[in-house]
């Protein structure tokens, strides 16, 4: 069996299973946000159930809208709030808050070899443990909040293998944006994406939480790395429970196998409007900025901060663009702070967010008028995601990010003048 | 001729005003933000009007929804953008950002003997630095930007004279609260506030811009204080005119005299749903709270921050309790970021927020749900101000804002345990 294969038959109680059989299964997460949870809740009473068949299990965090930004948002996390404390379930906000997708591995709630629900795209990120991370409908979670079970149809899995040597400025961002311009944003539809090769053994964890988190955006169920020494060494640091280490058998199928040698990959870039239009940054031509944001549940951690730090170190944004840089949780804000990075985005003319998802999908902190264009280091760039619909949005990774925040238009940070 | 009188007779090219007089005067600053600046801009072309007077005089801030919340607030804060870069007139945004009461004095472009207008209420913030500075109609404010010429009454004045020696936590918002709660929201009404004696004397100058900053809330055309020692070294440091330095006249003429001795007096709380509705903090009563905001035109200074950080430093924000803290502007966040306080608040367990309006006027970051109630160091506690017309404001100094956080209730910092 391949790796989504053995964590989804481990989960379901069964010694197989294939592609395309229906299996119901134990969960170890379940999670919701700001958005999702007031639904998930809702359904909760409406099927008049009365406790979470886990509180442990169960994690709430009110992510796109926070600070509340209006009353309405305000009335949404007043709910997940009362619903945690009334039943005891991991809520973080203010002190601890943070982009769902950031602090649940940051905080040890997610092991290798958990199988991981959210009522969110994006969960998918948890892959990078190890993990089998999808996300799902409110009413699905619903139920999972009450019974710890969800039955789901077993995907394919679609292979991926990176060979060669990362050049300076390239990262995992880069690799998944290569990848969805390969296949396109339905190139893994309802398929696991498994993660590997020598590329990917000498990854970085951050880079390749990014890379999972944006399996969605090919479409795929989930995206999947093996718990390797650094993977198990980093959920061992923060959990509590036991890793559990699955690995593809040397005999395992695929539904199809990619190999992409990385050597002499420039940085990528994802023009409007979709994730796959990628380009490498030497060929996106002259495009001006109005605003560049870092961070979001795919280029909001510590490594991505230090990235960019390294980059705006003692230079200036120009002044026709507005950087804004979003911690993805209180920690990567405080390690952030601690390292000097913080005063080096102050310092360099950027603007240092609390942690939230914020613009990304057009929530808060950063919303574009018409016609601006904004380079963001965030997933998606479809029309109207961030703002008016008449602006645009352009993908890359941090690098990218903050050089281009320092030139006002897009270029690559071996563009830059010294 | 008191203070008020003088500066205004120096505008008007007069020897002597006096109340209830019309004038024409001559206007040294014109300000306005991304609520008002787009009427006034709107107005202005209506107008048939091309340039602005004198672009060095002008200065526009988008402060109340930055980075910006929604489409909305990013067509308002494009047209103050388009607006300045075709003008030439002073803007502020994202790594320059912070508020409008906040970075005007901070960045030395209002100057002690200004006559300063501002299409927002709380210009008589910088009255502080013995300027005549009062907030007026988005047209009026259209109208001096083309002409640099202002129309008004000459107001009466109403003179404050406090005595004796402030108590530990208890400082400028305690004094202009107290006064306030004595004189009622109409108790200046179209009157000018000049605040004097021993206390005025020895306060910092952030105690004096946050009790001019209220002075409107007790229905003030304009609060000022004689621009001592303290207040022209400030200016000079900053500024770039020469400080023009008016005292009032040994027999000038007041409406009423009142004097406060402040030995002995505690820290005050203003209680829903008025600035005037004020107690001594031991009075308030147990009033359990939900979100504590530090920061605002008011008392969102290096040393609001700094009161606020003695009392947060090692201990723990209450479970029950979002404690936001605003940084006034990028300098006073970098001034507290290389003092330790952005670290002593993220390790209290605060959320540190780029520099905005935010939730004091229900803006966005920190807006209350129904129900809720928040003690914060904003100016205004009207239903529905922070949010939900069912949700509560109180309005305290940082050290009550702190010591609350801490607690989870509102309590004086001398009624923390140790």
């Amino acid at each position: 069996m391949n790796l989504a294969e053995k964590i989804l038959a481990a989960h379901a109680g069964k010694e197989r299973v294939s592609p395309g059989e229906f299996i119901s299964a134990r969960v170890d997460v379940v999670l919701a946000n700001d958005i999702t949870a007031p639904i998930a809740i809702r359904e909760f009473w409406k099927l008049g159930l009365e406790k979470v068949f886990d509180p442990k299990k169960i994690v709430l965090v009110p992510d796109h809208f926070v600070p509340n930004k209006d009353i309405q948002s305000a009335e949404q996390a007043k709910i997940l709030r009362e619903f945690a404390r009334a039943q005891g379930v991991n809520f973080f906000e203010c002190g601890q808050m943070g982009i769902e997708h950031v602090i649940l591995h940051e905080k040890g709630l997610v092991m290798p070899g958990d199988l991981v629900i959210g009522a969110d795209s994006h969960t998918c990120t948890y892959g990078a443990l190890g993990a089998f991370a999808t996300g799902m409908g409110s009413t699905d979670v619903a139920s999972a909040m009450a019974t710890g079970d969800i039955w789901m149809k077993v995907p394919p899995t679609i292979k991926f293998v990176y060979k060669g040597k990362l050049p300076k400025h390239v990262g995992g961002k880069d690799l998944i944006l290569y990848t969805i311009g390969k296949i396109g944003v339905d190139g893994a539809l309802y398929a696991a994406m498994e993660f590997g090769g020598e590329v990917i053994d000498k990854l970085s964890m951050e880079g390749r939480f990014t890379m999972a988190n944006m399996a969605i955006e090919a479409g795929a169920k989930a995206g999947l790395f093996y718990a390797d020494k650094k993977a198990v060494a980093y959920a061992k640091g923060r959990g509590k429970r036991q890793p559990v280490v699955f690995e593809p058998d040397a005999d395992a199928k695929y539904e199809a196998v990619h190999e992409y040698d990385v050597s002499g990959m420039e940085p990528q870039v994802a023009l409007p409007h979709l994730p796959s239009n990628v380009k490498p940054v030497s060929q996106v031509g002259r495009v001006y900025i109005d605003q560049v944001v870092i961070g979001s549940c795919t280029n909001g951690r510590f490594e991505d901060l230090q990235v960019a730090a390294n980059i705006l170190n003692k230079k200036k944004v120009n002044s026709n663009v507005r950087c804004i840089i979003i911690p993805g949780s209180q920690q990567v804000y405080m390690d952030a702070l601690r390292s000097g990075y913080i005063e080096v985005f102050i310092e360099a003319g950027c603007a240092v967010s609390t942690p939230t998802c914020g613009p990304c999908l057009g929530g808060h902190m950063g919303i574009l008028a018409t016609g601006e264009k904004c380079l963001a280091t965030t997933n998606r760039n479809f029309i109207g995601r961030m703002g008016s619909p008449k602006s645009e949005v352009y993908l890359a990774g941090p690098a990218v990010a903050a050089a281009s925040a320092i030139a006002g238009k897009i270029v690559s940070p071996g563009d830059l003048a010294t």
